[in-house]
């Protein structure tokens, strides 16, 4: 297959589905996204989705190559592409491509990336690695730690770019469990729509409190901080959200140890970035601007890598 | 009021109604429990839950003292008993009971517990004080660290039969929303049902695991062992026990640090005492036997102190 000229895109996580259309530059001359995530699409056909999103941009640019990253490419998605042992980079990546040949498409799934810890304990992820690879182009970096906040953070270490080894952290998902279905959901307001500049100051407190280490604990203590009208109810998600996200940082300090350096990327929505980036700095660490599009940028990168467009 | 020769125990929480009828001697003489915590009692309304789970027996004993303790003295109970500042004993307790009169019916609510962290954090407790000082009159003990696991664990220290100050962990919360509606619990079977002497040694594993102090990274460990085939689905509720009971164990010994004793006292069922006492030797402590009965003894112990029976 000759190199094409424009690459279509597909960051199809569990819950939506995000496409591109770019030309070889990086430029996204069309853009989609559904709640077509893996779930749902299973039911409807993957292809049929597919069609829908971007069936019209195929037809205009019948020779784009196509590529797709995240849970669309696991054991529940379209096809399976295995995860790639760390280190890895951009090579093993391409390389670890599993294409789909279906009715006129052809279709790349970007294998995700898994990880041994020093005792043992394996991690994985699907749909991160392609924000990280396209975070270093962006960047114009080789090396750092790249944090990627949300339902499973990340936190990976890079070095000449290629990603050395990385810890998940369950943050997003154990928050928004104990904000929706938990005790302390009860005194909470049903929608957060307290402002940053009103919630900063709960939620820098919040981080200072998880630096000791006693999660269990300090999450009972929003309860008891409600009891007492010390801590107002419409400030307490903030509170319990900076709880979470200073134990992530205060474990990530504590396993990535020596190797931890001054700064590092954040990879994120800009309401992430802001929390994330305030939290960091709790701990004496500074962070960089968050990146745009990183997934598509990673994907063309992966590409560019394989010469699938020129 | 001459004393009584007879208590009417209710432990009244938000999910149950347990109560028995008592002699001066602690004998239960008869006993019984319903699912009308406070949540469903303050639909039919109190009075008739108390009629119908008890009101034979005050027709049979007329005379007999009647207390309850647990969150139906709570702000959202029958009547409010305010918290009682910790350092507290017997005497401070039976002083706080709050009394309500209704036709007939004379009722003491006992008072929930409060202390206040080194860093002022406020913190609570209602129900459980009772059974720490039925445990302390059970046991035939002044001093010593009691352990109260459940939903919301206690851990209290008693100096001279008064307790000192006390720390909550959201351990039996947190375990329940990650087992029933985390990404975890989609690989683990719908019920529970291996049984003790086969899960042990995954539970142990992750005891030893949470002893590093990473509880967020450690969950989503859970999930990547299920995906390499290195913990089966089977274990996999049992381990995720394990990483939050020795989250709670870690932290506390944090938090009491040198007055930790080689050996606390446990007050809690048969099941949890198992898993308690097996979790707690991974951190070189030992547990005396479980109390039982802990609730209806120390209310007894309160009556007596408030000379409401002879």
């Amino acid at each position: 297959m000759s190199a094409a000229t424009h690459l279509i895109a597909l960051d199809w996580g569990t819950s939506s589905l995000r496409g591109a259309l770019m030309d070889a530059h990086g430029e996204v001359l069309r853009e989609a996204d559904t709640a077509d995530g893996i779930m749902s699409a299973a039911g409807r056909g993957f292809r049929a989705v597919f069609d829908s999103l971007a069936g019209g941009w195929l037809r205009d640019y019948p020779r784009a190559a196509v590529l797709a990253a995240g849970m669309i490419g696991s054991r529940q998605g379209w096809r399976e592409a295995p995860y790639v042992a760390c280190p890895a980079g951009f090579a093993e990546l391409g390389a670890g491509l599993a294409w789909l040949d279906d009715a006129g498409l052809s279709l790349g799934f970007v294998p995700g990336l898994a990880t041994r810890h020093a005792d043992g304990a394996p991690d994985v992820m699907r749909g991160e690695e392609v924000q990280i690879f396209g975070a270093l182009d962006a960047l114009g970096v080789d090396d750092g730690i790249f944090v990627l906040p949300g339902t499973h953070s990340k936190w990976a270490v890079v070095e000449n770019r290629r990603v050395l080894r990385f810890h998940t952290f369950m943050t997003g998902e154990v928050f928004a469990l104990l904000r929706q279905h938990s005790i302390l959901s009860r005194t909470m307001p049903a929608k957060d729509a307290t402002p940053w500049s009103a919630a900063r100051d709960s939620f820098l407190a919040a981080c200072a409190a998880a630096a000791g280490g006693t999660l269990l604990h300090r999450l009972f203590s929003v309860r008891a901080q409600g009891l007492f009208g010390t801590l107002p109810e419409e400030l307490q998600s903030d509170y319990l959200s900076g709880l979470v996200i200073g134990e992530e940082i205060r474990e990530a300090l504590s396993l990535l140890g020596g190797s931890m350096p001054r700064q590092v990327h954040l990879v994120c929505s800009p309401d992430l970035f802001q929390r994330y980036h305030a939290a960091l700095s709790v701990f004496g660490i500074g962070s960089s601007d968050c990146v745009r599009q990183a997934s598509f940028r990673g994907m063309l990168a992966i590409a560019r890598e394989r010469a699938l467009i020129s």
